[in-house]
């Protein structure tokens, strides 16, 4: 199919806008072919041709990026990809030594997945930076500098469309068969998972059905206190007791579990310093004093000055806003229910509802604000390495999210005191937040990505009607090429969060919360599968070794749980009623078993190892063999002397 | 000198006792000799003549151990000792790659310092386990098993009296005068104190200093407190809160002080995994699973089972009885005082004593005891690393001791609430156990040592004065062999820990502490200088990378201090008239002021890096190029071509 005649498989499709200029299209295919390694092995390039409806409408500029299999396997040796060795280490493939590894047959024609070997495409790509050109040939507006990663720029300024993976039919059939379409009582097939979405993907799967499995025993534990109604606050102190030291087992043993999946995937062992730098990052060109390779440089200090002086003062200014916005929210509050308690009326009536309208209409709206200014600095924060860029990103999205889904929640428990009315918010909150995103997330899209490719749908139905017979190819890419795009893990780990938030602040005043979070979780393994499956473009791999910054978050939010549940422990009356003489030994006695506890939480993260002996013993070995490999290397009279020797 | 002819330098003296059998003697000597490798270069060995006092009441059974020059390097390079590499970096020594390093010239004559070769011969000394022998040779009650160190049994059987490395005249004549003779205002030679005694007392050393600076700005503040006799709590919180913020800072910038230490000596790169097994250490032969080598294996559960299991609740029961000891002892007090009010005569005043003195008594004692339990303990978790030996003894030590130094202070603090008791306790202790540990430390032994070796000295005195010539060998070995031993740098830690908590612990109760602890810390510098240089033999070097489990006590330390800081400010009067209304307000505001205080100290030692940038990229490096060398090794058929290209 392709011009010099090999086989040419299909990986990634790029798409340019119609009205690109022809010189700025030959340059750009001439630039990509260009990144020729090896001897010679260029990354292969195709217009893609009109598909089966042949609308004059149809956007010609789609490109479809292939490469021959000795140019897979070089790229992957390029960006350290581990793999299992024949002695059941993981190791960095080298193309020299590609026999030994384990699942190295013939021409290893299926060593890599496709998912890896369109991530080394869109890496190839990225790491297309422009070198004397002032701009791009035929777009004048559209300046470069050396160093500058040309795909970025030409997203940026629009005459890129996209640039994305293609499905593989039969796989995904496969893999949405096992995944969700069967309905049984078994694990999510995650290596599968990884094999076709990547290793940041397969690691949410697993982090959702472990978090779900994690919350079975507090759900079992929570139901006998709904159903009986049990209100004594010795039961609830023991349920609160041990939901706290179970949030940080799990939480500690998720960590273990992680580095066993990122062992087995070949990621754990990739170091960041070895990592190229992502796309958009930029800065004047030097060489990377670890792996010495040619690269932007950016010092430390100014993005640390940038991340001090701007970001953290506007998070901060942020969180005010938002407090200060609650406060109005509850000052309105207030003052409407205090009309409507003077003259009843219908009109008062609706009047009730208006100050949460207002609120919940601007807490969307400031997220949304928020969300596009933190994308903004974190852009401009400059970070080296895409998991540092994410991390910066989650953390200052995560905070907001935090105080604007749990401050009128802690204002309700600490400063009004009403146990009632944070029990009833705390439900309506946890309840329409589930439903919402239940909805949001899977059923508006694909209902919208059905409506949109509708014409397109039908002619598919009837073809396969007719003829059962494959989509040509031409048509699966313009299909796929309107699907909506997946925007990441992000949203799915920030629901998580904020549910295991209601499940473990306030568990000891709302302890149905574990079940129902259980239930949710669920049905959202199903639902995220389907959209992953079904509704979204295939995303690029990201090979991740852990959950990254949510990790972190994740504890902090059990740190501050202990914080919350022993206060609303102390204020109960039935606590209240064992000190009779004084508030001051109940503050005290409360404040003794809040330090304990988190003592133990300390000590407990301290002692559980974060992974695994015979993992731990398995990265050492690669360590010490490296060290003896190095020690050996710098030997050139006498390796030349045992060669002459051999000979 | 040698039976070989070769130049035989000492470094090590065996001395066993004068009445071993003879043919176990010729075995040890025989098996020491036997461990050649790289060729046959034997250890060599060297039994000692009578010296000029020739008394016939003299040991002959020491022994001087040395080697070759070049089996210290194979040694060397054996251990995975680092050196600095001719580009700057650090690498492991190798003997095939030895002209690339820095330092060595020529025959490398002086490439590795005597301390290094000392330790050398301790490792070879230490290694030399059983093989097929059941027992010692002559000595049937000595039994052996194969895998079972033979230098060790021999010293628990007492027939192995010791095993200590020669000073060397010169060398220690220069170090101590630019250490402590000249009085000048300058930093320690920590490079030369590395270069004579090892890392691990460089660290101590380097610690002492850092901390002592770092004391001063503490210092500095809290002298108009107490010379102004300002009392006014608001002037206090500011002490307090500069005083906790300070402690967080200065054990963190310690760490990257720490890590760059250890980066220029080449400990911080060696790892842990490769480290050969301390010599007490026992178990079944078997094959480390990381570097491949034959070494006693011994299952981690089985010691974490002893460890949770039989030594946590031993220590607990110890800690629960020091707390009991302590409360008999506020009980005796009461009721002699009670007694001494109602009808004051001579002997109710000096019954008055009798409670400290016998409490004091018992402390000491239950101390002494604990010790020896403590390390019987921890030799029977069997640990595989000398380090973490070391730590898990540490650890269970230090908790008794903070235990019963502190436990009166909080009981006077937080049970009694008396603020001027507490000032009174805390300067009695603080000064007295300062004279009293100076007074221990150096000049005791420094007198005992006087006393004993009297006739000795007074010969040398002579002879000097006679003919300001050297002491020949014998002499030499003889006098140093009668010198006490040092036991480690753990007392040294562990009295600058409990001063470090008379600091932090009450700072705002008694801002003088930090100036006294400056003041001792000026003179114990020169101290324990000399008590190195002249007290003690000679100990073998510790390849430490850090200060270990110091390094966590210091901040679990300075954690309690925010704990115990809040809590004696919020319970000051001064700040109680703040809150005139309720207590309630006043504990919630310290509460939160307290939590607050420790999710800053959390976020900061999170923010600040413990490794400098420049070695952890250095450190990435090494990495970097290991795994490459890895990667490029297992290429037989490339290699050979590529050798046969050359040719």
């Amino acid at each position: 199919m392709s011009a010099d005649g090999s086989r040419f498989d299909p990986l990634v499709v790029v798409e340019l806008t119609s009205d690109t200029k022809e010189e700025a299209i030959s340059w750009l295919l001439s630039r990509i072919r260009d990144t020729q390694q090896n001897g010679g092995r260029p990354i292969q390039l195709e217009q893609l041709g009109p598909g089966v409806s042949a609308q004059e409408k149809e956007n010609p500029n789609l490109f479809l990026v292939g490469a021959t299999r000795q140019r897979l396997l070089s790229g992957a040796e390029d960006l350290g990809l581990f793999k299992e060795f024949h002695d059941g280490s993981m190791r960095g493939f080298t193309c020299a030594n590609k026999h030994n590894f384990k699942d190295f047959q013939g021409d290893g024609d299926s060593f890599l997945s496709m998912a890896e070997c369109q991530y080394i495409i869109k890496h190839e790509l990225d790491t297309l930076r422009a070198r004397d050109e002032t701009h791009v040939p035929g777009h004048q507006q559209v300046k470069l500098y050396p160093g500058k990663s040309i795909i970025r720029r030409l997203l940026s300024k629009g005459i890129l469309i996209q640039v994305f993976p293609l499905h593989q039919k039969e796989e995904l059939k496969r893999l949405s068969f096992s995944w969700y379409q069967k309905v049984k009582l078994s694990f999510q097939p995650l290596d599968d998972i990884r094999h076709y979405y990547g290793e940041g993907q397969a690691l949410y799967f697993g982090f959702l059905e472990y978090f779900t499995f994690a919350l079975v025993p507090m759900a079992l534990i929570g139901v006998p206190y709904y159903l009986f109604d049990w209100e004594d606050y010795d039961k609830y102190v023991l349920l609160a007791a041990f939901n706290l030291v179970w949030c940080t087992v799990i939480l500690e043993l998720w960590k273990r579990c992680s580095a066993s999946l990122a062992y087995r995937w070949g990621t754990l062992s990739r170091k960041k310093a070895f990592e190229e730098p992502r796309p958009g990052f930029h800065g004047v060109l030097g060489f990377n004093p670890v792996t010495g390779r040619e690269e932007p440089l950016y010092p430390n200090t100014k993005r640390q000055l940038r991340v001090y002086l701007v970001s953290l003062p506007f998070v901060l200014l942020c969180l005010y806003l938002s407090l200060y916005i609650m406060m109005i929210y509850f000052l309105m509050e207030g003052w409407v229910l205090s009309v409507h308690d003077e003259e009843p009326t219908f009109w008062t009536g609706i009047l009730c509802f208006i100050p949460s309208v207002i609120y919940a209409v601007v807490i969307e709206v400031m997220n949304l604000i928020y969300r596009y200014a933190a994308e903004f600095l974190t852009e401009w924060e400059n970070h080296r390495l895409e998991s540092s860029y994410q991390n910066h990103l989650v953390l200052k999205v995560l905070v907001f999210n935090f105080f604007n889904c749990f401050a009128s929640l802690f204002y309700i428990a600490f400063v009004m005191h009403d146990m009632v009315m944070l029990r009833q918010s705390l439900a309506t909150l946890l309840i329409t937040s589930q439903i919402l995103n239940q909805f949001m997330e899977a059923f508006l899209p694909f209902w919208l990505q059905r409506r949109r490719n509708k014409k397109m749908i039908r002619k598919v139905q009837i073809r396969k009607t007719l003829e059962d017979k494959e989509l040509p190819l031409a048509d699966q890419v313009r299909l796929e090429a309107d699907m909506s795009t997946y925007l990441g893990t992000f949203d799915d780990y920030l629901e998580l969060f904020l549910l295991f938030g209601y499940v473990s602040l306030f568990s000891c005043v709302y302890p149905l919360a574990a079940v129902l979070v259980v239930l949710n979780n669920i049905t959202e393994v199903y639902s995220d599968a389907f959209k992953m499956c079904r509704v979204f473009k295939r995303p690029f791999s990201d090979p991740a070794a852990n959950i990254g910054v949510w990790q972190l978050a994740f504890e902090a939010m059990s740190v501050i749980a202990v914080v919350t549940n022993c206060s609303l422990i102390g204020m109960s009356p039935q606590v209240k009623a064992y000190f009779p003489e004084s508030d001051m030994q109940l503050i005290l006695w409360t404040v003794a078993v809040e330090h304990g506890l988190l003592a133990f939480k300390f000590i407990l993260t301290f002692l559980i190892p974060d992974v695994p002996k015979h993992i731990q013993i398995n990265l050492s070995r690669l360590e010490f063999e490296s060290l003896e490999a190095l020690k050996k290397k710098v030997k050139p009279v006498s390796s030349l002397q045992y060669s002459m020797m051999f000979i």
